[in-house]
């Protein structure tokens, strides 16, 4: 066995117990993921996963950057190079590598994700090591054979009642149209992502303006035919599922310029010659014009700020985005948040999700917000702090002052298709230990506990997100 | 029963007993509450109390703000608009609404304040819920009515030794000498709080220091005159028993710029010309000065800082002041208090007592600071974190570098006078858990938690405050 | 018995069962001293220490801080004067005034090492107080005049394989001579710190630019003349052990300027005229320069930010550094270490130990960082947080996104000797506390835990200094 069956509850045992009975009154429900970067095509196509290394190494920065934190070559994990150099082409190679490296995940989320993927999904059941990695990988290798490893069949094995991925502006969402039309029942939704349209910093922004000229009809070379645009892609991506949009901006700075000002900003970064004052006034500008949107079409706004993203020059010159080197910094809510809270933040039928990677905010800055604006819910701990002591600190700074009933439910994030089980697993475990805490030191009803259990693990997350 | 006779103790059976048996020790110790906010009148007239939702819902910003945020209107709940207009009059239809959303207090110390005043003051034994709501106020109503409810009755049943009230510079103090007249033998003392004649940027400064002038036969249009006039608003507040003043400023910012440079800000400054900065540096020259006062006249200086007041503008043009719309943000204290500690941080006869709403400063700033320092203390954890929770921050991160002694016992800080019991049992609560988690893990002797426990209820308050 | 055999280990049973078994397994292994301020002229002469409260009072700013913050002059307390002018002079007085005070430091961990010296070391049995303060000074006293009570005879007691002590560039380094030349078998090993001759705002800048070019034959007019002296000076420090160099730096800025540019500097800062900005660049500039080197000799980088030195003016002018008044500030690490990041950071041969005083960087910036560069490792909590809830928070906030092994193992950083074994045992059982909550929580396996202990103790120190 790899997984204790009461891991992540408190040792104490009437902690346990009621923690336990908490788990196990919501354990079963189906799972809710209005937030992640899963591939439509998987589901779309039904095409087996090549191999384990593409299943749990190559495409997942949570584990290789621990690899290459301890010297590890990424072109050695099989890592695609920008210049489409040649990099390890052998998945047994790979694995190996990672199975030797192994013990550095000891007490990482990532080691508990993996495990119960390991044993649940793929019913191993000895720890991954150097020696027996080629078994290891071998017997995962002959399940993906199987049909009941396809992604529909995971999919529905795994009770996802809804998935959410995440595509930019410009996508097609021809997955998403040939998941619909298969027939197949799966609920697989889009998220409307514009940072390559919205953010002047992003690669071929200029370009990125005409496609969406051309792709809704909009005149992109004025300000009101850009914003026209935007409605148009929503609309669209609403019908292919769409409850939300979400932006990852460095920073959670919002403006509320005023048409004039904000057509002539957008003149300026249009032309290519924004300064990062101007383009990152922009970038908030636009949130408030999301938000407004948002007011009219019912998306929900979700801000996801404070990666300082590809903090390494040579990595990302060598093998672009999104290759483990992305730094949180600190992050300001307070002054950056209040031209967008001005503007709509005491709209009732407005949802904003505020995310954090600067968990100081927590108590300091987004429970009070959040315990004060109506249009404002707190999103559940993020990347680095989706995690036992993550969540708890998460629910230990902002219960007292927001509350529950201002948070959103639980985020898997992921593009690690198979660690879906294993992560909602981790929050649902997580929240019942502290709702247990709180049961056993007077501060909560066992009542109430079990009513919060199943809000926390899911009718938050559906009223929050509309699903 | 509402309330578990053991709650915020530990839960594993020897941490727990030790706990109790801490708390046993001091949970009849009298009540000093040298730092709060409720009205003089009440205990001046001795009049009864309105009714529950005068008690419970209009004025108490933690509570209306928890419901605006889901979506209630403030003048649904009462809340007066500031232009004069209509808000809900009917006191049972805002408790209607109250208890219907009282689950979203689930896990907050609002829900543990109130749920302590529903039992133990006014014997109620069910969980307030839309279904009973009706029957709670009734219940309420009928004892208010009983003179054992009035404001001096609760105050002597709730075993206050002292109760500081907070008035500004212009108050006339009448209800405190009307007190005082009585021959009512309860100890209720002012607090000196000059920010409507100190910080420039207050509504109406100008005319507050004309007022100010008149008071005092100073000549407010000169700086000598300015601080003559303080001196002897201080002089007449200790009259009253003020043994503090207290400031509550944006930020720390400390200056100390002499003398001539300084009676050139206060020109400025008097001229309503100031910018922002001069504004903000003017209230930094006052704290200096505020402290040199009290050097003299042994008043004990609060800072209060880190507050942005009136977050959202349309809240304070509709509602005004104090309507839960206070946003904490990050406050730095180590460059900010240098000029100030330059000056008189050296003090042993001095008492400055340092409060925070950014715990970031709690190991950082503050411990190192009130453990270097003989003028500093810290203050106990203000505001969002007056919990089981930040208590429980608040110690584990500054006892380890500053110790107890540095540190000034519990503040209530409140306006809702029938939580003043529950706030000081949460607060002794949380303070006998630690201790009996430092004794069960051989980091304090018994004997030694015992005397500690007794010092942080009372020992510690009454010493920094010279009470 | 003074102390408790199951200090910070935790409550429930089957936790404290496990970590006292992980503890049991650990405790006797050698200590490793990579990092501290012990004198090594301590252990050239070999003599007897002068007396107790030159052993734990006059010389230990943890110790003599606290009595100040409540009052008690450092005249009073022995503590040299800048201007050599009178202070106390009977160390019984001290001691006396000292133990008076002892109080004051319940629940912090200079209570801890100074109980575990004074019945560890010392044989005492009895709590310290006003009482038997003269009674415990005898005790000591008689002791010290003992030949197991010298400082190579304690040494040995201690069990320490290897202490490190810290040197400035232009220290002659004769007592470590003496002590290797004297055939002492203690393996004692010095730092280079070159903070004198790299930080322009240093006292006697200018003259120590001059005495470190006479000291090597380098020109150090020159900016290659500059760096050529650095490189000889290492190359003596690592004949006399070395294998680290340490900067003690008020920010962690680095620069990467290019030679021309650096040169240039190095003329500004060489003249006297340099900015407060211009210091901060060349201490930065000097920083990636060291990185440099050390990947030519193998020396590790330590990187001690974030101490606001000498905050208050009258102290530092009465008696100097080091006494006390050296406080934290905020510390950004993520746009700082840029420059040397993308300089050397991706080097798998290099190593850089970064320190933080804001623990707020622990999960949002330093563990990303050292879970992402192959360069970078997390050194153990410092100064403040050198405690058990300091390493608690620690390894909560950092293990779940870097793991264990992007850390160094423990430091004691002290100056007082006797402290030693006290400091490591805090952190071996602060370790295996948390090391037993994994276990019993299902996110570690035993035999894992009893392999990280070991690690955490001694494998992790030795290979990150290369000891």
């Amino acid at each position: 066995m790899l997984n204790d069956p009461d891991r992540l509850f408190p040792v104490e045992p009437t902690l346990r117990e009621t923690a336990r009975a908490l788990y196990d009154s919501i354990k079963d429900l189906p799972i809710l993921s209005p937030h992640g970067h899963c591939d439509p095509r998987w589901f779309a196509e039904n095409q087996r996963f090549p191999n384990p290394a593409e299943l749990f190494v190559i495409p997942d920065h949570y584990v290789f950057r621990m690899l290459v934190s301890q010297g590890v070559a990424l072109t050695d994990l099989g890592v695609p190079r920008a210049d489409g150099g040649a990099t390890e082409r052998d998945p047994q190679r790979i694995w190996q590598r990672f199975a030797e490296k192994f013990h550095l995940f000891r007490g990482t989320p990532s080691a508990m994700w993996l495990e119960h993927s390991f044993e649940h999904v793929f019913g191993l059941d000895t720890p991954l090591s150097a020696e027996v990695a080629q078994a290891h990988y071998d017997h995962i290798e002959s399940r993906l054979a199987q049909p009941a490893y396809l992604p529909r069949a995971l999919f529905e094995r795994f009770n996802i009642e809804l998935l959410a991925t995440t595509e930019g502006a410009l996508d097609d969402l021809r997955w998403h149209r040939m998941i619909r039309d298969s027939g197949w029942q799966g609920r697989i939704v889009t998220t409307y992502r514009p940072d390559a349209v919205v953010d002047p910093e992003f690669e071929g922004f200029a370009e990125n303006l005409a496609a969406l000229g051309e792709i809704t009809g909009e005149d992109t070379t004025t300000w009101a035919g850009y914003l026209a645009a935007h409605r148009t892609r929503r609309a669209v991506f609403k019908e292919h599922g769409a409850t939300a949009s979400d932006h990852g901006h460095p920073t959670a700075r919002t403006e509320d310029l005023g048409a004039e000002a904000a057509a002539a900003l957008y003149d300026r970064v249009r032309s290519g010659q924004a300064t990062a004052e101007e383009a990152d006034r922009f970038r908030g500008q636009m949130l408030t014009e999301m938000a407004r949107m948002s007011l009219d079409d019912g998306l929900v706004l979700q801000i996801h700020p404070g990666s300082r993203r590809n903090h390494s020059a040579t990595v990302f010159d060598r093998h672009g985005r999104d290759k483990g080197f992305d730094i949180p910094g600190r992050t300001d809510y307070v002054a950056a948040l209040k031209p967008l809270l001005d503007a709509v933040g005491l709209e009732p039928d407005l949802t904003i999700i505020l995310f954090t990677l600067d968990e100081t905010a927590y108590g300091r800055e987004l429970a009070p917000l959040a315990g004060a604006y109506p249009a404002l819910k707190l999103g559940p701990p993020w990347w680095f702090f989706d995690s036992y002591e993550g969540i708890k600190r998460f629910r230990e700074a902002t219960t007292e002052t927001c509350g529950f009933y201002n948070t959103a439910g639980f985020n898997d994030d992921t593009r690690a298709f198979c660690s879906i089980p294993a992560r909602h697993d981790v929050a649902r475990r997580s929240d019942c230990a502290y709702l247990a805490t709180l049961v056993c030191t007077g501060r909560l009803r066992e009542a109430e506990a079990f009513e919060l259990a199943h809000d926390l693990t899911y009718g938050l997350a559906k009223a929050a997100y509309n699903l």
